[in-house]
Protein backbone atom coordinates (compact mmCIF):
# COMPACT_ATOMS: atom_id res chain seq x y z
CA UNK A 1 0.00 0.00 0.00
CA UNK A 2 1.76 3.36 -1.07
CA UNK A 3 0.78 6.95 0.74
CA UNK A 4 2.04 8.05 -2.34
CA UNK A 5 3.64 6.33 -5.45
CA UNK A 6 5.88 9.57 -6.39
CA UNK A 7 8.12 10.12 -3.19
CA UNK A 8 11.82 10.47 -3.08
CA UNK A 9 12.96 7.05 -1.02
CA UNK A 10 16.04 7.38 1.30
CA UNK A 11 18.06 4.61 2.52
CA UNK A 12 20.16 6.03 5.13
CA UNK A 13 21.30 5.35 8.28
CA UNK A 14 25.07 5.24 7.42
CA UNK A 15 25.18 6.99 9.83
CA UNK A 16 22.10 8.37 11.02
CA UNK A 17 23.76 11.99 11.50
CA UNK A 18 24.79 11.99 8.01
CA UNK A 19 21.13 11.21 7.07
CA UNK A 20 20.22 14.04 9.06
CA UNK A 21 22.33 16.06 7.40
CA UNK A 22 20.69 15.36 4.10
CA UNK A 23 17.44 15.53 4.76
CA UNK A 24 18.04 18.96 6.43
CA UNK A 25 20.08 19.65 3.08
CA UNK A 26 16.80 18.39 1.37
CA UNK A 27 14.19 20.73 3.32
CA UNK A 28 16.84 23.55 2.24
CA UNK A 29 17.18 22.77 -1.25
CA UNK A 30 13.67 22.75 -1.59
CA UNK A 31 11.52 26.11 -2.80
CA UNK A 32 8.93 26.13 0.19
CA UNK A 33 6.70 28.77 1.72
CA UNK A 34 4.05 26.43 3.51
CA UNK A 35 4.51 22.42 4.34
CA UNK A 36 2.57 21.20 1.38
CA UNK A 37 5.35 22.90 -1.26
CA UNK A 38 7.49 20.38 0.04
CA UNK A 39 8.57 17.00 -1.30
CA UNK A 40 7.93 13.51 -0.07
CA UNK A 41 10.43 11.42 1.31
CA UNK A 42 10.31 8.25 3.14
CA UNK A 43 13.60 7.66 4.71
CA UNK A 44 14.69 3.57 5.66
CA UNK A 45 17.05 4.32 8.26
CA UNK A 46 19.18 1.14 9.09
CA UNK A 47 21.90 1.79 11.12
CA UNK A 48 21.98 -2.05 11.75
CA UNK A 49 23.47 -2.47 8.18
CA UNK A 50 27.31 -4.30 8.33
CA UNK A 51 30.22 -1.60 8.12
CA UNK A 52 30.53 -1.02 3.95
CA UNK A 53 34.30 0.09 3.93
CA UNK A 54 35.32 -3.33 5.88
CA UNK A 55 33.32 -5.49 3.37
CA UNK A 56 34.99 -3.82 0.43
CA UNK A 57 38.60 -4.56 2.15
CA UNK A 58 36.97 -7.80 2.70
CA UNK A 59 37.56 -7.62 6.49
CA UNK A 60 34.04 -7.87 7.32
CA UNK A 61 30.39 -9.61 5.97
CA UNK A 62 28.89 -8.06 2.88
CA UNK A 63 25.76 -5.66 3.39
CA UNK A 64 24.20 -6.11 0.12
CA UNK A 65 21.39 -8.28 1.11
CA UNK A 66 20.07 -5.69 3.78
CA UNK A 67 20.98 -3.21 1.04
CA UNK A 68 18.70 -5.17 -1.42
CA UNK A 69 16.27 -5.67 1.11
CA UNK A 70 15.53 -1.93 2.41
CA UNK A 71 15.87 -0.85 -1.94
CA UNK A 72 12.76 -3.09 -2.20
CA UNK A 73 11.26 -1.52 1.16
CA UNK A 74 11.80 1.83 -0.04
CA UNK A 75 10.57 0.22 -3.78
CA UNK A 76 7.25 -0.93 -1.78
CA UNK A 77 6.97 2.35 0.07
CA UNK A 78 6.25 4.48 -3.45
CA UNK A 79 9.41 5.70 -4.03
CA UNK A 80 10.12 7.38 -7.64
CA UNK A 81 13.74 7.93 -6.93
CA UNK A 82 16.19 6.52 -4.54
CA UNK A 83 19.20 8.35 -2.61
CA UNK A 84 22.07 6.73 -0.83
CA UNK A 85 23.58 9.21 1.49
CA UNK A 86 26.60 6.92 2.34
CA UNK A 87 29.54 7.24 -0.50
CA UNK A 88 30.99 3.46 0.39
CA UNK A 89 27.58 1.81 -0.53
CA UNK A 90 27.86 2.55 -3.34
CA UNK A 91 30.93 -0.09 -4.50
CA UNK A 92 27.07 -2.34 -4.75
CA UNK A 93 25.50 0.48 -7.08
CA UNK A 94 24.58 -2.19 -9.87
CA UNK A 95 23.31 -4.45 -7.65
CA UNK A 96 21.07 -2.61 -6.06
CA UNK A 97 20.25 -1.09 -9.66
CA UNK A 98 19.19 -4.33 -10.53
CA UNK A 99 16.70 -4.87 -7.75
CA UNK A 100 14.78 -1.52 -7.84
CA UNK A 101 12.47 -0.09 -10.30
CA UNK A 102 12.68 3.73 -8.84
CA UNK A 103 16.45 4.79 -10.22
CA UNK A 104 19.11 5.65 -7.82
CA UNK A 105 21.19 8.70 -8.12
CA UNK A 106 24.55 7.79 -8.05
CA UNK A 107 26.90 10.01 -5.23
CA UNK A 108 30.02 10.36 -7.32
CA UNK A 109 27.80 11.13 -10.80
CA UNK A 110 26.30 14.13 -8.65
CA UNK A 111 29.54 15.23 -7.29
CA UNK A 112 31.63 15.11 -10.29
CA UNK A 113 29.24 17.09 -12.31
CA UNK A 114 29.85 20.03 -9.91
CA UNK A 115 33.23 20.49 -10.83
CA UNK A 116 34.21 23.71 -12.56
CA UNK A 117 36.58 22.82 -15.87
CA UNK A 118 39.39 24.88 -14.99
CA UNK A 119 40.00 22.48 -12.17
CA UNK A 120 43.41 21.86 -11.10
CA UNK A 121 43.56 18.79 -9.08
CA UNK A 122 40.89 17.34 -6.98
CA UNK A 123 41.64 15.25 -3.74
CA UNK A 124 38.90 12.45 -2.82
CA UNK A 125 38.21 12.21 0.58
CA UNK A 126 36.90 9.06 1.27
CA UNK A 127 36.70 5.83 3.27
CA UNK A 128 39.62 3.13 2.35
CA UNK A 129 36.88 1.13 1.11
CA UNK A 130 35.51 3.67 -1.50
CA UNK A 131 38.67 4.37 -2.46
CA UNK A 132 39.86 0.58 -2.87
CA UNK A 133 36.22 0.26 -4.69
CA UNK A 134 37.58 3.24 -7.28
CA UNK A 135 34.60 4.88 -8.17
CA UNK A 136 34.96 8.47 -7.68
CA UNK A 137 38.58 7.68 -9.83
CA UNK A 138 36.75 5.90 -12.38
CA UNK A 139 33.89 9.07 -12.35
CA UNK A 140 36.83 11.53 -13.09
CA UNK A 141 38.80 10.08 -15.33
CA UNK A 142 36.18 9.22 -17.64
CA UNK A 143 35.30 13.26 -16.97
CA UNK A 144 38.73 13.71 -17.76
CA UNK A 145 39.54 15.18 -14.47
CA UNK A 146 42.73 14.92 -12.25
CA UNK A 147 42.55 13.52 -9.13
CA UNK A 148 44.47 12.21 -6.10
CA UNK A 149 43.90 9.95 -3.33
CA UNK A 150 45.41 10.91 0.19
CA UNK A 151 48.97 8.98 1.16
CA UNK A 152 47.91 5.35 2.85
CA UNK A 153 49.94 6.27 5.61
CA UNK A 154 50.58 9.79 6.55
CA UNK A 155 46.83 11.15 5.62
CA UNK A 156 44.50 8.60 5.36
CA UNK A 157 45.01 7.81 8.81
CA UNK A 158 43.13 11.63 9.56
CA UNK A 159 40.46 10.65 7.21
CA UNK A 160 39.37 7.42 9.35
CA UNK A 161 40.19 9.41 12.17
CA UNK A 162 37.65 11.83 11.12
CA UNK A 163 34.98 9.64 9.69
CA UNK A 164 35.19 7.51 13.20
CA UNK A 165 35.25 10.95 15.61
CA UNK A 166 31.76 12.11 14.01
CA UNK A 167 30.20 8.55 13.83
CA UNK A 168 30.53 8.81 17.65
CA UNK A 169 29.80 12.27 17.99
CA UNK A 170 32.57 14.24 18.68
CA UNK A 171 32.24 16.90 15.90
CA UNK A 172 35.56 19.23 17.35
CA UNK A 173 38.00 16.09 16.85
CA UNK A 174 36.53 15.44 13.47
CA UNK A 175 37.27 19.22 12.11
CA UNK A 176 40.71 19.04 13.38
CA UNK A 177 41.31 15.73 12.01
CA UNK A 178 39.73 17.24 8.76
CA UNK A 179 41.58 20.76 8.59
CA UNK A 180 44.85 18.86 9.00
CA UNK A 181 44.14 17.55 5.78
CA UNK A 182 43.26 20.49 4.19
CA UNK A 183 45.93 22.31 5.13
CA UNK A 184 48.32 19.34 4.01
CA UNK A 185 46.30 19.58 0.19
CA UNK A 186 47.02 23.48 0.06
CA UNK A 187 50.69 22.97 0.38
CA UNK A 188 50.41 19.84 -2.34
CA UNK A 189 48.63 22.70 -5.07
CA UNK A 190 45.42 20.91 -5.14
CA UNK A 191 42.64 23.11 -5.58
CA UNK A 192 39.60 21.15 -4.77
CA UNK A 193 38.91 18.35 -2.12
CA UNK A 194 35.54 15.85 -2.45
CA UNK A 195 34.23 15.24 0.83
CA UNK A 196 33.20 11.72 -0.80
CA UNK A 197 31.99 10.18 2.78
CA UNK A 198 29.02 11.86 4.21
CA UNK A 199 30.11 12.17 7.98
CA UNK A 200 32.98 14.43 6.37
CA UNK A 201 30.74 17.43 5.68
CA UNK A 202 29.85 17.55 9.26
CA UNK A 203 33.32 17.70 10.47
CA UNK A 204 33.87 20.63 7.50
CA UNK A 205 31.49 22.92 9.31
CA UNK A 206 34.34 23.53 11.75
CA UNK A 207 37.05 23.92 9.54
CA UNK A 208 38.44 26.54 7.44
CA UNK A 209 39.43 25.89 3.86
CA UNK A 210 39.85 28.90 1.99
CA UNK A 211 41.53 28.55 -1.69
CA UNK A 212 39.67 25.09 -1.84
CA UNK A 213 37.02 24.17 -3.41
CA UNK A 214 34.99 21.65 -1.24
CA UNK A 215 32.30 19.12 -3.32
CA UNK A 216 30.25 18.22 -0.39
CA UNK A 217 28.91 14.44 -1.80
CA UNK A 218 25.60 15.19 0.82
CA UNK A 219 24.66 18.18 -0.45
CA UNK A 220 25.08 17.62 -4.13
CA UNK A 221 23.03 14.35 -3.67
CA UNK A 222 20.24 16.28 -2.64
CA UNK A 223 20.47 18.82 -5.02
CA UNK A 224 20.27 16.17 -7.40
CA UNK A 225 17.37 14.41 -5.89
CA UNK A 226 15.17 17.69 -5.09
CA UNK A 227 15.64 18.72 -8.72
CA UNK A 228 14.68 14.91 -9.54
CA UNK A 229 11.86 15.28 -7.50
CA UNK A 230 10.49 18.84 -8.48
CA UNK A 231 10.77 18.11 -12.48
CA UNK A 232 8.41 15.21 -11.72
CA UNK A 233 6.59 17.93 -9.66
CA UNK A 234 6.00 15.75 -6.38
CA UNK A 235 5.64 19.37 -4.64
CA UNK A 236 2.15 19.87 -6.64
CA UNK A 237 0.61 16.63 -5.36
CA UNK B 1 8.70 -7.59 3.38
CA UNK B 2 10.13 -6.10 6.22
CA UNK B 3 13.73 -4.84 6.43
CA UNK B 4 13.35 -4.83 10.06
CA UNK B 5 10.11 -6.04 12.41
CA UNK B 6 11.53 -3.61 15.16
CA UNK B 7 12.34 -0.32 14.03
CA UNK B 8 10.81 3.46 15.65
CA UNK B 9 8.24 4.83 12.99
CA UNK B 10 8.13 8.52 12.47
CA UNK B 11 4.71 10.50 10.72
CA UNK B 12 6.75 13.19 9.50
CA UNK B 13 6.64 16.04 7.27
CA UNK B 14 4.74 18.50 9.61
CA UNK B 15 6.59 20.24 8.61
CA UNK B 16 9.46 19.31 7.13
CA UNK B 17 11.82 21.12 8.86
CA UNK B 18 10.60 20.00 12.45
CA UNK B 19 10.62 16.86 11.23
CA UNK B 20 14.31 16.90 10.61
CA UNK B 21 14.72 18.58 14.08
CA UNK B 22 13.34 15.38 15.56
CA UNK B 23 15.42 13.06 13.74
CA UNK B 24 18.60 14.86 14.94
CA UNK B 25 17.22 14.92 18.39
CA UNK B 26 16.58 10.82 18.61
CA UNK B 27 20.30 10.57 17.24
CA UNK B 28 21.72 12.70 19.73
CA UNK B 29 19.80 11.10 22.56
CA UNK B 30 20.76 7.70 21.47
CA UNK B 31 24.13 6.73 22.91
CA UNK B 32 26.51 5.18 20.57
CA UNK B 33 29.75 5.10 19.67
CA UNK B 34 29.47 3.64 16.00
CA UNK B 35 26.20 3.81 13.41
CA UNK B 36 25.50 -0.10 14.44
CA UNK B 37 24.51 1.19 18.02
CA UNK B 38 22.18 3.37 16.43
CA UNK B 39 18.23 2.60 16.53
CA UNK B 40 16.54 1.85 13.34
CA UNK B 41 13.89 4.26 12.07
CA UNK B 42 11.57 4.54 9.19
CA UNK B 43 10.37 8.00 8.47
CA UNK B 44 7.56 8.69 6.07
CA UNK B 45 7.80 12.14 5.56
CA UNK B 46 4.74 13.36 3.41
CA UNK B 47 4.13 17.36 3.47
CA UNK B 48 1.06 17.38 1.46
CA UNK B 49 -1.01 16.12 4.74
CA UNK B 50 -3.85 18.72 4.72
CA UNK B 51 -3.28 21.58 7.36
CA UNK B 52 -4.52 19.95 10.29
CA UNK B 53 -5.38 23.17 12.72
CA UNK B 54 -7.32 24.85 9.99
CA UNK B 55 -9.05 21.03 9.94
CA UNK B 56 -9.81 20.78 13.38
CA UNK B 57 -11.22 24.61 13.31
CA UNK B 58 -13.91 23.38 10.30
CA UNK B 59 -12.43 25.53 8.05
CA UNK B 60 -9.95 22.98 5.83
CA UNK B 61 -10.02 19.37 4.45
CA UNK B 62 -9.65 16.67 7.29
CA UNK B 63 -5.86 15.11 6.87
CA UNK B 64 -7.47 11.79 8.76
CA UNK B 65 -7.26 9.31 5.57
CA UNK B 66 -3.71 10.46 4.92
CA UNK B 67 -2.74 9.90 8.20
CA UNK B 68 -3.95 6.58 8.56
CA UNK B 69 -2.40 5.25 5.29
CA UNK B 70 0.75 7.00 6.79
CA UNK B 71 0.37 4.69 9.93
CA UNK B 72 -0.01 1.82 7.99
CA UNK B 73 2.59 1.97 5.61
CA UNK B 74 4.63 2.51 9.03
CA UNK B 75 3.32 -0.48 10.18
CA UNK B 76 4.08 -2.58 7.10
CA UNK B 77 7.71 -1.21 6.84
CA UNK B 78 7.95 -2.70 10.36
CA UNK B 79 7.50 -0.07 12.79
CA UNK B 80 7.22 -1.54 16.48
CA UNK B 81 6.27 1.92 17.88
CA UNK B 82 5.22 5.09 16.03
CA UNK B 83 6.23 9.02 16.57
CA UNK B 84 4.26 11.46 14.88
CA UNK B 85 5.87 15.10 15.36
CA UNK B 86 3.00 17.39 14.65
CA UNK B 87 1.29 18.37 18.10
CA UNK B 88 -2.00 19.25 15.58
CA UNK B 89 -2.33 15.72 14.46
CA UNK B 90 -2.92 14.23 18.37
CA UNK B 91 -6.85 15.44 17.09
CA UNK B 92 -7.15 12.25 15.33
CA UNK B 93 -5.03 10.34 18.03
CA UNK B 94 -7.36 7.59 18.85
CA UNK B 95 -8.37 6.83 15.52
CA UNK B 96 -4.51 6.46 14.35
CA UNK B 97 -4.58 4.24 17.08
CA UNK B 98 -7.39 2.13 15.77
CA UNK B 99 -5.30 1.54 12.72
CA UNK B 100 -1.90 0.76 14.06
CA UNK B 101 -0.38 -2.40 15.57
CA UNK B 102 2.04 -0.55 17.01
CA UNK B 103 1.80 1.83 19.98
CA UNK B 104 1.71 5.27 19.26
CA UNK B 105 3.49 7.31 21.79
CA UNK B 106 1.27 10.80 22.68
CA UNK B 107 3.30 13.74 22.35
CA UNK B 108 1.45 15.34 24.91
CA UNK B 109 1.61 13.06 27.74
CA UNK B 110 5.50 12.77 27.09
CA UNK B 111 5.66 16.57 27.35
CA UNK B 112 3.41 16.98 30.58
CA UNK B 113 5.34 13.49 32.30
CA UNK B 114 8.34 16.09 31.93
CA UNK B 115 6.55 18.76 34.15
CA UNK B 116 8.43 19.05 37.65
CA UNK B 117 5.63 18.30 40.88
CA UNK B 118 6.24 22.43 42.05
CA UNK B 119 5.31 23.96 38.66
CA UNK B 120 3.23 27.35 39.28
CA UNK B 121 1.42 27.41 35.99
CA UNK B 122 1.83 26.24 32.85
CA UNK B 123 1.33 28.02 29.36
CA UNK B 124 0.68 26.54 26.47
CA UNK B 125 1.90 27.28 23.23
CA UNK B 126 0.73 25.61 20.22
CA UNK B 127 -1.23 25.72 16.95
CA UNK B 128 -5.04 27.18 17.17
CA UNK B 129 -5.94 23.88 15.78
CA UNK B 130 -4.29 21.99 19.49
CA UNK B 131 -5.82 24.62 22.09
CA UNK B 132 -9.58 23.79 20.61
CA UNK B 133 -9.08 20.26 20.56
CA UNK B 134 -7.74 20.64 24.21
CA UNK B 135 -5.71 17.64 24.61
CA UNK B 136 -2.79 19.38 26.26
CA UNK B 137 -5.53 21.58 28.56
CA UNK B 138 -7.07 17.41 29.89
CA UNK B 139 -3.66 16.27 29.78
CA UNK B 140 -2.36 18.92 32.45
CA UNK B 141 -6.14 18.74 34.28
CA UNK B 142 -5.58 15.31 35.06
CA UNK B 143 -2.43 15.36 36.61
CA UNK B 144 -3.17 18.22 38.24
CA UNK B 145 -1.39 21.25 36.78
CA UNK B 146 -2.56 24.89 36.44
CA UNK B 147 -2.24 26.12 32.41
CA UNK B 148 -3.08 28.85 30.83
CA UNK B 149 -3.35 29.58 26.82
CA UNK B 150 -2.22 32.26 24.91
CA UNK B 151 -4.82 35.02 24.61
CA UNK B 152 -6.60 34.78 21.61
CA UNK B 153 -6.56 38.37 19.98
CA UNK B 154 -3.11 39.89 21.62
CA UNK B 155 -1.02 36.76 21.90
CA UNK B 156 -1.97 33.79 19.69
CA UNK B 157 -1.15 36.04 17.18
CA UNK B 158 2.52 35.57 17.61
CA UNK B 159 2.18 31.92 18.17
CA UNK B 160 0.22 31.75 14.58
CA UNK B 161 3.09 33.72 13.18
CA UNK B 162 6.24 31.86 14.36
CA UNK B 163 4.58 29.02 13.29
CA UNK B 164 4.58 30.03 9.57
CA UNK B 165 7.60 31.81 9.90
CA UNK B 166 10.09 28.50 10.63
CA UNK B 167 7.46 27.02 8.17
CA UNK B 168 8.94 29.51 5.26
CA UNK B 169 12.38 29.45 6.60
CA UNK B 170 12.72 32.42 8.59
CA UNK B 171 13.80 31.56 11.77
CA UNK B 172 14.78 34.99 12.90
CA UNK B 173 11.31 36.33 12.86
CA UNK B 174 10.40 33.41 14.37
CA UNK B 175 12.46 33.92 17.15
CA UNK B 176 11.55 37.50 17.43
CA UNK B 177 7.39 36.38 17.69
CA UNK B 178 8.28 33.83 20.14
CA UNK B 179 10.73 35.84 22.08
CA UNK B 180 7.74 38.61 22.47
CA UNK B 181 5.57 35.66 23.72
CA UNK B 182 7.91 34.56 26.37
CA UNK B 183 8.67 38.35 27.92
CA UNK B 184 4.69 38.11 28.03
CA UNK B 185 4.62 34.91 29.82
CA UNK B 186 6.88 36.03 32.71
CA UNK B 187 4.94 39.49 33.17
CA UNK B 188 2.48 37.38 33.81
CA UNK B 189 4.19 35.72 36.65
CA UNK B 190 4.63 32.32 34.73
CA UNK B 191 7.09 29.89 34.97
CA UNK B 192 6.92 27.21 32.74
CA UNK B 193 5.97 27.13 28.63
CA UNK B 194 5.30 24.17 26.96
CA UNK B 195 6.86 24.21 22.81
CA UNK B 196 3.23 22.37 21.89
CA UNK B 197 4.03 22.75 18.46
CA UNK B 198 7.25 21.47 16.58
CA UNK B 199 7.78 24.17 14.68
CA UNK B 200 8.51 26.35 17.91
CA UNK B 201 11.76 24.45 19.36
CA UNK B 202 13.51 25.42 15.85
CA UNK B 203 12.68 29.01 17.17
CA UNK B 204 13.24 29.40 20.62
CA UNK B 205 17.10 28.15 19.61
CA UNK B 206 17.51 31.75 19.10
CA UNK B 207 15.52 33.50 22.14
CA UNK B 208 16.32 34.51 26.16
CA UNK B 209 14.28 32.11 28.13
CA UNK B 210 15.79 32.86 31.42
CA UNK B 211 13.52 31.83 34.32
CA UNK B 212 11.03 29.95 32.11
CA UNK B 213 11.06 26.22 31.91
CA UNK B 214 10.49 25.59 28.29
CA UNK B 215 8.98 21.78 27.49
CA UNK B 216 10.11 20.81 24.33
CA UNK B 217 7.62 18.48 22.60
CA UNK B 218 9.72 17.85 19.89
CA UNK B 219 12.54 16.71 22.47
CA UNK B 220 9.90 14.56 24.73
CA UNK B 221 8.58 13.36 22.31
CA UNK B 222 12.19 12.01 20.83
CA UNK B 223 12.97 10.63 24.36
CA UNK B 224 10.10 8.57 24.85
CA UNK B 225 10.61 6.89 21.52
CA UNK B 226 14.67 6.28 21.75
CA UNK B 227 13.74 5.09 25.91
CA UNK B 228 11.23 2.72 24.34
CA UNK B 229 13.57 1.05 21.43
CA UNK B 230 16.56 1.29 23.88
CA UNK B 231 14.46 -0.93 26.66
CA UNK B 232 12.94 -2.86 23.34
CA UNK B 233 16.88 -3.62 22.39
CA UNK B 234 16.34 -2.56 19.02
CA UNK B 235 19.88 -1.15 19.18
CA UNK B 236 21.24 -4.95 19.54
CA UNK B 237 20.13 -6.37 16.38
Amino acid sequence: MHAHTNCIGVLGGMGPAATVDFMSKLVSLTPASCDQDHLPVVVANLPRIPDRSAAILGCGPTPLPVLRQSIQLLNEAGAGVIAIPCNSSHHWYAELCEVSLAPIIHIAQACVRRLPAGTRETLVLATRGTLASGFYQRELDGRGFRWSVPDSTTEQPLVDDCIRQIKCGDRAAGSASLQALFDRARERGIDTAILGCTELPLAATGTESAGLLLIDSTLELARSVVDFGLRCGWNHG
